[in-house]
Parts: C-alpha cells; structure tokens; sequence
C-alpha cells in the first residue's frame, strides 16, 4: 500500500511516495516558473504529478491542509494549486485524505506544536535516513504521508 | 471567434458561449452534488466544462476574477475549482482572460458600480434576449464574455 505525500503550494509543492510500513520509495519537490502564468504553472504541477503516479502507483494521496496566515493573495494562489492537484488525483483515480498541519506534527513528533527541526530530525530516524531531508516541502510531504500510515486506518 | 463566459464558483459556476459580436451560442450553470466530496464535485465541473467546449468549441475564455469578502472558507473552496476551471481549459489548449468585477460592470453598463438589476437589463438588451437570464451566475458568465468581447483587442 504505498501512499502519496503532498504538501501544497504554487512556487514549491513538496512531494512524498511511502510505504504504508514507513520505508521511502522516492520524494521531491515540484518547482513551477515562477515567470510563467497560472495556466502554465498548474499544468507543470498535474504532468509533474501525473508522471509520479504512473512511475510510482500510490493507491492513495494524504494532503496538507493549508491554513491562512497573512497573505490572502498567496493563500487563493495555493488554494487554486490544490484544486488543480486534487483533479489531478481524482482524473487518475486516487483517493485522498487531508490532514491539518498540528495533526501532521503530533502523528510525527507527539507533539501538536513541533518546530520544523524537532519534525526533521523525527523523519530522518522514523525513516532511518542518511540525512535529513533538505527540502522543507519535501520534508513536509514526508510527514503528511507518514502521518497517513499512522492514522490512516482509524479515518477510512 | 467564440468566447466562454466563466462566473466561477464551487456549488454553482455560470457560463456562458458568445460570439465575438455579441450574439448568444449557449448559456447555463454547473451545479456540484451538495452532499459530495471536493473531488467529486471538482471532477463534475471538469467534465461538464470539457464536454461544453467539446459541443461549443470556444476559442478562448473569460473569467471573472474572485474577490474576497467575508468567508475565507467559501473563497478558497472557489478558488479550489477555479484551480479545476484552469487546468481544465488548459488541458482543451484555451487561453483565458480575467476580468475584475469593476472592469465587467465597467464594460457592460458603463459604470463599474451597477446592480445586480441593471447588469441583467443591458445584458437583455445587448444580447436582444427575450427575457432577461434567469440565474445570477449565467448572467455574470454572458457579462464577463461580453467584456472580453470589448475589452479582448486591447488586452491581447
């Protein structure tokens, strides 16, 4: 059962391909233009992502929900990139859950408020890495999945 | 040269097909399932804007810009499916404008401040329409595809 990480965004999305048992099969992040427009910038995501799924068969996706902070502008550009991507799944037949950021980081550390080192440090020994992840979105698409398999089964 | 008219929106999106001199093709609604999940509703509205521009064969598109008001919740559920809206024209190779809702008042009645009641009284008699439309969202979509019917030339 391998599930599909996804942490959203418009610039960066972080993206995560796991076993249900917690091994890593391949994560990264998906880089848009940021000279281009929207149009081009969400198909980059949805071939990006389409590819993912064909090359690593996730039967299911866990998703970051996104939470506004100051700027409305960024958040409906995020917003517009996740309706894009939750296409994405659906035309390719993938379920998908979503998870708040504090129930990412409880599943992962215990703890609801964790700092982005206390989460780092907790993927790359639950995961047995090398090295921490360097990517912060990559990172977080590695969380958002791991918190899949571990709550997974109580939601579906 | 056929234009699609977009008022986006996650329950309902109004849209219209017009030509660029300003008779009517089509006009209607997307309606979403209420009860259904945002992927499913997301995917209806991809499937119902794919087949409109299978059977109307628009050569570009209109969208009227969201502005946000009250509910942050609402405005990125609409900006969800306006993330939907996009790849989808893109993925049927259509090239889309946006239009403010100043710039559509602007272009229909003259004044970028009108009402609901005189939007749909120039839209009548612009389109030589029997009646005036009867859904807010479809008269929005001929609106904002009559900007871009006016405006369109200069902008491109």
């Amino acid at each position: 059962m391998r599930i599909l990480g996804i942490d959203p965004g418009y610039n960066i999305l972080g993206w995560s391909v796991i076993e249900k048992n917690q091994t890593i099969v391949d994560f990264g992040v998906i880089e848009t233009s940021a000279g281009k427009r929207i149009d081009e910038r969400l198909m980059e995501i949805h071939i990006a992502l389409a590819s993912i799924i064909v090359r690593l068969k996730p039967e299911c996706a866990a998703i970051e929900k996104l939470f506004f902070t100051k700027n409305i502008k960024t958040g409906m550009d995020v917003a517009k990139a996740i309706g894009a991507v939750i296409l994405t799944l659906k035309l390719n037949d993938i379920g998908y859950f979503e998870y708040t950021p504090s129930q990412v980081k409880q599943a992962v550390t215990g703890y609801g408020r964790a700092d982005k080192i206390q989460m780092k440090s907790m993927i790359k020994s639950i995961f047995k890495m090398d090295a921490q992840p360097r990517s912060d979105d990559a990172a977080d698409a590695l969380a958002v999945a791991l918190c899949h398999s571990l709550y997974g089964n109580r939601i579906k």
